[in-house]
């Protein structure tokens, strides 16, 4: 190697030894004629020192670095002068005192400073990465994404799941997104897609018998774009054989409590509290809920139906329903002005409004629409919702799909707002038992509610024909902090059931048999009951360093418009290219488009 | 779990205990009535015996059983009658009496037997891949796989390398192939490149300061396909800053000293044969020499050019070489008739002939040209060749590279004849200092022989205007057994000197600034000096296994017109689908090609 020592080992048992440092220089300082520099590795800083004193000649050489030149030097080890030791630093107890300049590559002045504490735009950090990946910051980021999966790994490999790498040239598949197409140049006219995820063939090596398989997966999805979503990204990608829902919760407790007690050193506990889909939507009003804190939702709608309440009678009379959000002692905590900054907030949500009553003695509520309630009702609301006196109880009357969304979005907001959450703190739950189809009013058709390879529960089974919507499947979903860190099922593993699946979701016959046949087809030939899930590796390790955006835990990220400014991909083909994969530019769109963007 | 063990686990130690195990039926046989069937899984397989004496009704489902159905059966593990255990089996002493059937999964009959003993065609494995993945050969190369993925990755993390995702959706990059590329719906017209490897990414890396980066990283190359190439691989992509020839060299020593110890219990002897490339080309007329035995070439042109046969002189007259091999010990070993079939086979690669010569004594050649030869001249080619009484010189005259490339081959199917190739052994060996440029007849230009953002030698620079072909680099190789397993190089960190050579290889200024401008950019922001290289984990496990077709060692390979036969990828796209990625179909095109291959 160029270099003895890395920038963050030398230490007392060096004094007086010779090193030979590489690195960048960060913060020359001259002061009354002695040189020093920090010099940069990923492994930390040595300060080094030309001292004219004691040599003339490499202190001019000195005078000459500036920031981000990448210097070689020889030295020897010396302790700093007394008062100057810096405790913070691995190294602060020396420094170097440079003999010898060994290379120099030098640098033109950055655009962006390599340091923490100074945040340049988001495009001068993508365009400049390198630049922006020197921050200690983002190198630590990205060590701890790697040590991270180097331990689910491991944890991995000793309960014997192989490794196994999926084709990234594949057929498509069903995901929610759309894929990302590849022309072929030997088979004209013809197209691979890019993964959205190794669902199928993962599928396929439960069949062929590998019974646990995991991978480190590159999924692809062509997606317009949010912080939280890239148009790649990795997934902890795994399926295991003759495996029940159960256990898939237990070895997902079990990798969990590992991870993050190898990697942050807490105690995570286990088990991880579950809720089924509708205990989930009926408490929290979302199937990704935050448990952190304790308010839960009820469902009011029956009781409160026949009340004088007009708001409430109408839209129950339109099939909507009324659900309270029990803000647990918030009736003295709230002001009336907070109560009625939380009702617009909930209409900017697209809520009407926001009724509300306050608890303020046994099987009493307070509010000024009380007097259209009777004193039965009212107690039966304080029942229905478990309030308490002091508690604070805000209704959300609306279509049920509205009525959640806005309630959920209160309950979390609250939670903020009241302080009642730990940042510091992760905790985790698994919602099971979801639907399988939902009903798409616009399309008049039923949709997979999500993977529509899910095995459905045999005691739904008698609705396939009458009211898909009554199905349940084994169907789970891991949470943390109101976050979803995976989806997951057992698989249909009957292709005359998965094949009626498809049909109930608008699939025709043929293009059923044209796009999943030869899954179907596999089927056929002895497949053991299988279950798995497809963990988002990003967004778990920027959610365990408390980061947001994920692409502060990733090494090359595209804008929001997919754009990787560093290199500015995508670029334009030549016609040659194009010729060979037997396609042209559709010319008149790509124009179009073009003056789209300029007006 | 729905089995309490797997089929690989039960002996005598569980005997009496009753066991629930899962598995697909193998050779279901019956013996007198009784049903004995072996259950197999990943782990093993275990015998289970339906006896109608111990259970009526469990008897009669175990007789509807056929191969492959997936069953899961409980029972009680007994000894095996006497006589009747399996010494070759880990559960060869035990059965199990199966008591109860808990779920059957039939199969309709397998196109192909999953059997280690039957070979299916090429056609038929492919197309049921998840068949012919069952049988424990295959799965044992993907477990092999897996396992030495996981020992390099242990080798490098104890060695500080972090792995690093790059993205797959990236800007062109300069290998030898053709990109893949993906249309972009977002930024109408472009085009992203499915990345051939990393290259330039790791390079960037360097940049940002990380130091020791590794990955195993899926690189895509839409190449006309061969039994060695796919166009999906998997390399071990690896870059070190602060590093020269030296520690690459060493690091990867110790690394396939460590796997090979690891996976096969081989003790690889280090430090590995290094040859120059002139070297290489010298005495084995090749770049990637099979030194598990010791014929040696040497170049003979100089002495041969004045004597009288006119053969040679004509050839040296128009600018070729004139080479000889020496086959040790081959002057009694090879009959005439051998001889003349060496001959053929040389003509068959393209030479006009093979002239040879046997060493009957000390400074004496025998052969029909002999008389053309002065004895000093015979002389001197013993000299030149370190022939020995009982030696065949084997002599070709043509263009060197013809002559190299015929030279080579007529070596190793020497080697192979006579048996001098230990086909157990791995010999390791390096190939340092290659040349930058290679002229191209056709095009009249420049091409870079091997990576272009490799170190040209500083001695070398001189050349730069007048003589490229004599620039050589820090370029070396990593060859086992004749085999190239990676290509690395100290990079080229000095952006001027990378600029001049992409114009000496006709990059116009324009044309390089476009693709490799934002590198050069980055390397003017201070780059420590960096080696890598990108090992081929495909060849590498195939070869470790003693496999030639590294189809065998991949999950779901594509046949050689990169279609997967399995799931009929590429397939067609929508017309929705293509507009919205702003592309038409070449009609015209895919018309006339389609008619091709009907023709």
């Amino acid at each position: 190697m160029l270099r003895t020592h890395t920038c963050g080992e030398l230490g007392e048992k060096e004094l007086k030894k010779k090193a030979v440092l590489g690195g960048w220089v960060q913060s020359p300082r001259d002061h009354g004629g002695v040189i020093f520099i920090d010099l940069r590795d990923r492994y930390g800083l040595t300060q080094i020192v030309f001292d004219p004193s004691h040599n003339k000649e490499v202190h001019k050489a000195g005078e000459t670095f500036r920031r981000e030149d990448v210097i070689i030097v020889e030295g020897h080890v010396r302790h700093r002068p007394k008062g100057m030791t810096n405790e913070k630093l691995k190294t602060g107890a020396i420094e170097v005192l440079v003999d010898k300049i060994v290379s120099v590559n030098k640098a033109v002045t950055p655009p962006l400073d390599v340091d923490d504490r100074v945040e340049a735009s988001e495009e001068t950090r993508l365009k400049y990465r390198y630049l922006d990946l020197r921050r200690t910051k983002m190198q630590q980021q990205l060590m701890f994404r790697h040590k991270t999966i180097n331990t689910i790994r491991q944890y991995l490999n000793e309960l014997q799941f192989i490794e196994i790498e999926t084709p990234l040239l594949i057929k498509t598949t069903p995901e929610g997104a759309r894929d990302y197409i590849v022309p072929s140049r030997v088979n004209p006219g013809k197209f691979y897609a890019l993964p959205q995820s190794p669902q199928i063939y993962k599928q396929i090596l439960m069949i062929a018998g590998f019974d646990k398989y995991y991978q480190l997966a590159r999924c692809l999805r062509d997606e317009d774009l949010r912080a939280d979503r890239q148009p790649e990204h990795t997934q902890l990608d795994l399926e295991m054989s003759f495996a029940e829902v159960d256990d898939i919760l237990l070895l997902t407790e079990g990798l969990i409590k590992h991870v993050f007690k190898t990697m942050l050193d807490k105690d995570i506990k286990t088990p991880f509290k579950r809720f089924t889909y509708q205990e989930s939507m009926e408490r929290y009003c979302i199937d990704k809920p935050d448990i952190r804190f304790d308010f839960f939702c009820a469902t009011v709608t029956d009781i409160v139906k026949d009340a004088e309440f007009k708001v409430f009678k109408d839209v129950v009379a339109q099939g909507g329903i009324v659900k309270v959000l029990n803000a647990e002692k918030c009736a003295e905590k709230l002001s009336r002005n907070q109560i009625d900054e939380l009702i617009s907030f909930a209409q900017k949500e697209g809520a009407k409004g926001l009724a509300w009553m306050k608890v303020t003695a046994e099987n009493k509520l307070e509010s000024n629409i009380v007097k259209f309630f009777s004193n039965d009702v009212q107690k039966k609301i304080i029942e229905k919702t478990g309030a308490k006196i002091g508690d604070l109880l805000l209704f959300g009357a609306d279509k049920e799909k509205l009525v959640n969304d806005v309630l959920s979005k209160v309950r979390v907001k609250l939670g903020n707002d009241l302080g009642l959450i730990n940042k510091e703190e992760f905790v985790f739950c698994f919602v099971t038992d979801f639907p399988m189809f939902d009903w798409n009013d616009e399309e008049n058709r039923w949709d997979f509610c999500h993977n529509p390879f899910t095995m459905p529960k045999k005691e739904d089974l008698h609705f396939l024909e009458t009211d898909p919507g009554k199905i349940y499947t084994y169907q789970y979903d891991f949470v943390v902090n109101g976050t979803e860190l995976f989806s997951g099922s057992v698989r249909n593993t009957i292709p005359e059931l998965q094949e009626k699946m498809f049909r109930i979701a608008g699939l025709s016959e043929h293009k059923v048999k044209e796009r999943f046949g030869f899954l179907l087809e596999a089927y056929k030939y002895g497949a053991p009951q299988h279950a798995g899930f497809g963990l988002g590796i990003d967004r778990l390790t920027a959610l365990m360093q408390g980061i947001h955006d994920i692409r502060e835990v990733i090494a090359f990220p595209k804008n929001k418009s997919a754009v990787s400014l560093m290199d500015e991909a995508p670029s334009t083909a030549d016609d040659k290219q194009l010729k060979e994969l037997h396609i042209k530019l559709d010319v008149v769109k790509v124009e179009k488009k073009h003056e789209e963007k300029k007006e």
